[in-house]
C-alpha cells in the first residue's frame, strides 16, 4: 500500500519540480515541513505572496512589486549608465559589490537560436529604445562569460552602435584568490590578452 | 541598495530555513517561482494543503488524513506484528519492499538523553499500551542501524518483554551507520527476511 496520503503525494510532486529537487530531496523536505507545520504555513504563504506580488519593472526588467523598481525610482542614482545582465540574480551580485552606482538592463536571458530564444524573446528593443530615449552615456555589457553570454554581448554592441553611446564589456581574466596553475586556458589566455600597465 | 522586493526577501528566509538550502539554492528556487507562477501557485496550495490536513494516525502514527490511517483501517493487513519504526520515511521504505503485511508504529525519533529526548518524547507509552490492548504477536524492532537506534531498540525490548510478545530485531544487512530510507529494496527485503530474536 502507498502510505503516503494524497496531500503528502501532491507535496512531493509539486516540489519535484524545483530545481536540483529529486525524490529524496522532495521527501526530506516534506518531512521538515511536516515537523514544522508554521513554518510551512509561512512558506506557504512567502511563495503564494511572491508569486502575486513580484512583476518586472517596466524600464529596467528587475524584480519589483511596483510599476518601476525602487533602483529606477531612485534619484541618487547615476541615469547615465546602464549594466546590463542576463538574469535579476547577476544585478544583485553586481550591486553586492557596492560599486556600482547606475542602472540596470535584465535580458531575460542569452540568445539562443536553437532553442528558439531570439531578440523578440528578451527585453532587446526595450534596451535599444531605453538609450535612444534617455540621455546615456555608457553601456556596460555584463552577460555572462560563456558561449551564450559572449554572442549576446557582441549582438547588443551591434544593435547599440548606431545610438553612439559609449560601450564596455566586463573585463575577464582570474578570479581573486584563484591559482593561476589552476585557471583554464581560456580564462588564462584572456587575462594575459587583457593585461594593464601597473603603476 | 538591496535590490531584491521585500516579498522575494521574505521568500528567500523562508526558503533558507529548509533543511540542506543555502542562500545560493534558495535564489535558484526564487528563480525558478517567479518564472513559473502557476507552478508557485500549486507548490504554495501543496505546502498550506498538507500542512493543514496532514496529522499523524492515532493508532500508528503514520502521516494521516484521518484519525486512523489507511493502513490501520485495512482489514487484509495481518494485525498480529507490529514494525516499529523511527519516522514515516522509514515506515514507506519498508512498505516499498512489498514484502511486510503488518502494521506499523512510528516512534518520533530515537532516544537522545543528551539533547532531552527521553520516552515521554517519543510514542513509547503508546506502543507499550498497544501491545497490552491488541493481540500481538511479534514486534520488529526496526529502528535505524546506529547507535541511537540500537540503544532505542534495546530499551524498547527491555519495557516490551514483560508483556510477553516476541521481539525481533531486523537484520544487519544493512550497512552499520546507514539510514533505512536509504537502503535499496533487496537489502532491506534481505534486513526484514534475516530479523532474529531478541534476548
Amino acid at each position: 500500500m502507498d502510505l503516503r496520503p494524497p496531500s503528502v503525494r501532491a507535496l512531493l510532486e509539486e516540489l519535484e519540480q524545483l530545481p536540483g529537487v529529486g525524490p529524496r530531496t522532495a521527501t526530506r523536505l516534506v518531512q521538515h515541513l511536516l515537523r514544522h507545520p508554521s513554518g510551512a504555513r509561512r512558506l506557504a504563504a512567502a511563495v503564494a505572496g511572491a508569486a502575486q506580488i513580484v512583476r518586472h519593472c517596466r524600464e529596467c526588467f528587475l524584480l519589483a512589486e511596483e510599476e518601476r523598481c525602487r533602483l529606477c525610482q531612485d534619484p541618487a542614482r547615476d541615469r547615465e549608465v546602464i549594466c546590463v545582465v542576463e538574469d535579476p540574480l547577476n544585478a544583485w551580485a553586481v550591486e553586492a559589490t557596492g560599486e556600482y552606482s547606475g542602472l540596470y538592463h535584465v535580458l531575460g536571458g542569452t540568445l539562443d537560436p536553437l532553442h528558439g530564444v531570439g531578440p523578440d524573446e528578451l527585453t532587446v528593443s526595450a534596451l535599444v529604445e531605453r538609450v535612444k530615449r534617455n540621455v546615456v552615456g555608457e553601456v556596460i555589457l555584463a552577460t555572462n562569460p560563456t558561449v551564450e553570454g559572449e554572442a549576446t554581448a557582441h549582438y547588443l554592441a551591434r544593435v547599440l552602435r548606431p545610438t553612439g553611446v559609449r560601450l564596455t564589456r566586463i573585463a575577464f581574466g582570474l578570479p581573486a584568490g584563484g591559482e593561476i596553475s589552476y585557471a583554464d586556458q581560456v580564462t588564462l589566455t584572456r587575462s594575459l590578452a587583457g593585461r594593464r600597465g601597473m603603476d
